[in-house]
C-alpha cells in the first residue's frame, strides 16, 4: 500500500516501454497502474472483473465488438467485465487503469503481448 | 455501472456545491466520485477501507495524525483504512475520490458534514 503520495507525470518519467503496466497505489485489492500505449493492443476480456481505464495524456481509442470509444485527457470508461475489448493509440497515450491486483494486460486471450504483472514503479 | 466515456471536466461543470461527492462510474464495487472542496473538513477515518485521492484541479492538503500530506494536480494519494485524515483546501480544488460503494463522506465521524451517499451525476 502506498503511504507517500504518487505524482501521476513524475512517475511516467521513470519508464518509456509501451504496453507494460505498472502499478503506483493500492486501494484495498484495486491497484492503480499507469501505462503507455502507442498503436493496437490484441482482442481480450476480463472475465472477472471491470477495467477502468482514465487518460492522463493522449488520446485512446478502445474497440468495443459494437462500437469504438474514443478517450481525451481528463476521459475515463470504465470496460465491463467480460466484454471483448482492443485498446489503441495513434500516437503515444499515457494512461492510468484502475483493477483488481491479479489482472493482466491480455486478459482472458493471453499470447506473447502479455506484460509481467504486478510490477511497482 | 458506467458505459459512455466520462468526461471529468464536464462533469465538474453540472454541480458546484462543497464536499458533496457524486459518483460518475463503478469498477465492480469500486465508485469513482467528483467532489469539489475549499476550507477545512472534519477528523474522520474509515475503519473498513482505504480511500484514494486523485487531485484533478487545485491543490489538496490531507492532515495525517503525524503529517500533512500535500497534493498538486495529478497526485494520487491513498489514505489506509482506520487512520485519522482532514481534508483541507486553501481554495477549491477538484478532487476524485476511489472507493468502495457506501463509503461516507465522514466515515466514521459523522454529525452535520455527512453527505447524501451514491449520488450519481
Amino acid at each position: 500500500m502506498s503511504t507517500e503520495p504518487v505524482h501521476l507525470g513524475k512517475k511516467f518519467e521513470l519508464f518509456s516501454d509501451q504496453w507494460q503496466p505498472r502499478v503506483v497505489a493500492e486501494m484495498n485489492d484495486v491497484q492503480f497502474k499507469l501505462v503507455r500505449v502507442e498503436g493496437e493492443f490484441v482482442w481480450h476480456d476480463h472475465s472477472e472483473t471491470d477495467e477502468a481505464f482514465l487518460v492522463v495524456e493522449g488520446e485512446l481509442e478502445i474497440d468495443l465488438p459494437d462500437r469504438t470509444i474514443r478517450l481525451g485527457e481528463g476521459e475515463l470508461f470504465v470496460v465491463p467485465r467480460g466484454v471483448q475489448h482492443r485498446p489503441r493509440a495513434v500516437s503515444e497515450a499515457k494512461i492510468m487503469l484502475v483493477e483488481p491486483r491479479g489482472v493482466t494486460n491480455t486478459g482472458d486471450a493471453g499470447g506473447d503481448r502479455t506484460a509481467p504483472n504486478d510490477i511497482w514503479i
